[in-house]
């Protein structure tokens, strides 16, 4: 059973529904966390998911998360982590407030031994047509060098179990890949890393980890939040440029035609709202972050996703690996 | 005249030599820094093209570049960069070693008062039809909150001499745009930067400074050199699945062949080496550091880049700013 708050995103909570619905029919078990009055209208006919009754939630503009989320009566994303402290659900999800999400987890779930900052994680296509999984994409921001080896011990776990990589080769981002290269907080984390035993492959800059050159590139999560958003910024701006010079030509105005199933493929494979969000890596149980954007079928990718992290036995994989680094 | 390392940059030095013929054939003045011998014969018959004689060069992969440009005889790096300082050369052009550019326009053109980190320069397309100034881009990491501060001054008066924008707004990367956002060093940063007299707009994400939001991005150099080299790697990414799902299609197959002109003109609008290259804004001369990959189209644009900063004043409204700032 996956607890999705479906109080939580852009678009809740008729986008929560209907990717529980979606899930629902693909053969998964989910409960959702909300407003039963709001939610049962919402419900398709002939589709059983149970609700769990919560009238509040956490606004996507709240600028005191911590405190929203240990408010009484307790909101939507609090009681969904709950239910996963609790046993009643295996996993949480939410695509609300990311902060609010964390604090949820961390109160409800708490940390595992050895993890000091849980870390946001996603998987990202590469280059070379492989995966990379990064982290932190934003949990943390000044970190020290010892969270970023704690960030190589549970990316590599996580990869090893969910992605199936045997043996993950880990990456630090850096701006050059020679020992000399790299802010002190890199320099100071390499050695780190390397006494942890994972596979580490040294420091290593963005082309090369999206060409192909690591399986898990690990980095700080201001670093890393402004390279996630880095990556949907520049896919604008090249959107921009194609459409600006496929409109200014006729016979390239036909090919663009042409390429409409191609190009919407194309969205879909990059649209960060189909790699069915980010993971809350180094929490006592599977958290998925969804996009705050989140529409009916991201929604249902985020719910797939926890399933099959809980499938793989993500949480014990990822501590198993902190007691042995 | 333009001072060119002609011995600097992976295809030195052929490119250096056609892309300089390129920029005299379209009125510029250039002279070329480098080994008389091997240059004289590159030179196209009936192009004039001033060769100041320099036998030995810093190598691309040099490990201590600041030891190399002060060796005797000084390279042609170093040259370049003295001829710059003795009023021999308006502006100085390598496309070699990036550290051994700077080293060498430190040693030999210093810095302007206020200045205590030269910064690297660049100005890219934005999603909104706009350009975007940002620095700096990887001369300086663990960035002091003040050396940001002065980032500002100078990429404000560059952007208003050389891109003619009257007012530029200055953001300061971050991960969020709320003022608790940021690490410690942009929180620190923002009250320093408002207090310079810049049109400080705060805080800004990337997908924001792309989108049109500000005309100056502020950043450290570790920050802004992963940021660069993660557009340049989303571009590879999004190019290897746009040619995996045109390939999969014979409809896509026809569409992309008269797509064809639009697409190359997209590869040369997004292109790094079409951009004219980086500018190392802060020390007192034009110095233009070119992408070590520049072909001769490159090359000649980077030159023309020099010559136009060197035209509208560029170094003296950086000194004014500063010293007004």
């Amino acid at each position: 059973m996956i607890a999705l708050d479906a109080m939580g995103g852009d678009h809740a909570p008729d986008a929560m529904v209907a990717g529980a619905a979606r899930a629902v029919r693909a053969g998964l078990r989910v409960l959702l966390v909300g407003d039963a009055d709001r939610l049962r209208p919402l419900v398709p006919a002939g589709v059983d998911i149970p609700i769990h009754h919560c009238p509040t939630a956490v606004a996507m503009g709240e600028r005191r998360p911590t405190q929203a989320v240990r408010a009484s009566p307790a909101p939507s994303v609090a009681v969904t982590m709950r239910l996963v402290a609790e046993g009643r659900a295996a996993a949480g999800v939410s695509c609300g407030h990311t902060g609010a999400t964390m604090a949820a987890a961390l109160f409800s779930l708490g940390r595992l031994p050895g993890v000091e900052r849980p870390a946001i994680t996603m998987v990202v296509p590469r280059a070379d047509g492989g995966e990379l999984t990064i982290l932190d994409l934003g949990a943390n921001v000044d970190c020290r060098p010892a969270h970023l080896a704690q960030f190589a011990v549970m990316g590599s776990a996580f990869t090893r179990r969910v992605r199936a990589v045997e043996r993950p080769r880990v990456g630090l981002l850096s701006n050059g890949e020679e020992p000399g290269k790299g802010d002190e907080r890199v320099q100071k984390a390499g050695p780190l890393v390397a006494a942890t035993g994972v596979h580490f492959v040294g420091n290593i800059e963005p082309t090369a980890a999206f060409g192909g050159g690591c399986d898990v590139l690990v980095c700080d999560g201001f670093v890393g939040n402004i390279m996630l958003k880095t990556v949907e910024a520049t896919a604008a701006v090249v959107t921009h440029i194609v459409r600006e010079e496929i409109l200014a030509h006729r016979s390239a105005r036909a090919g663009a035609w042409l390429l409409r199933p191609a190009l919407r493929r194309i969205r879909e494979r990059t649209d960060a709202s189909s790699l069915g969000g980010a993971l809350l890596l180094g929490v006592d149980g599977v958290v998925v972050v969804g996009h705050g954007r989140s529409d009916a079928q991201a929604v249902s990718s985020a719910v797939r996703y926890a399933a099959r992290c809980v499938e793989e036995g993500l949480v014990d994989g990822v501590r198993e690996a902190m007691a042995a680094g």
